[in-house]
């Protein structure tokens, strides 16, 4: 298993009970962006439309200006310029948290670790 | 709700798929160096024991040496001087993670949120 693999690191930004930008739905973003529609990014992620409508739906209510916009009755769904500067930062700082693992302590923490758990 | 609170950062260690050390693990191991024993932290924690035991087992089974000495019939647990080590390493990691709380990325974010999800 690569570095990347062993290591995880999980940004969350939280509205209330809410998750405002996560993981998930970053790649949704993402995902939106590049296929145009929900329907057609759920697709691409193996999501169900369900489940990518109720994330967008929380993204929009989570943040100042929604971050996607529908049009309704299927003609797609953009992605505002409020939700590409959320997604920018979002991403930046998953870069710079990858920048852990450059570090002494994960270097130490490697060492130590052995490859599959002893039974 | 304070910055902290917004925004969150889970560091997970992976050993397989077993997770050799994460925020309640490392709060586990800690509780251990505290109260002497599994069940003592486990009650700190409001944790069962039977769940304890298991996060001390999976935690002795993905390092190469174990983390928790376990003396057997109630007559307590020590976290050894690789477990301290281990520890030690987890949260320098958790104080360089938060480190970018500091930066303009979580800054931009925090301004770009609502207090509360929109109903």
């Amino acid at each position: 298993m690569s570095a990347t693999g062993k290591f995880k690191i999980k940004l969350q930004i939280m509205c209330g009970e809410e998750i405002a930008m996560g993981p998930g739905k970053a790649d949704l973003l993402e995902a939106i962006a590049a296929e145009g529609s929900i329907s057609a990014a759920a697709r691409a992620l193996g999501m169900s439309y369900r489940r990518a409508w109720m994330l967008v739906d929380v993204m929009n209510r989570c943040w100042r200006e929604v971050l996607v916009e529908t049009g309704g009755g299927g003609r797609g769904a953009v992605v505002t310029g409020h939700g590409e500067m959320v997604l920018a930062h979002y991403r930046s700082l998953q870069a710079a948290a990858a920048g852990l693992r450059e570090g002494q302590d994960w270097q130490a923490l490697e060492q130590a670790l052995r490859e599959r758990p002893q039974r």
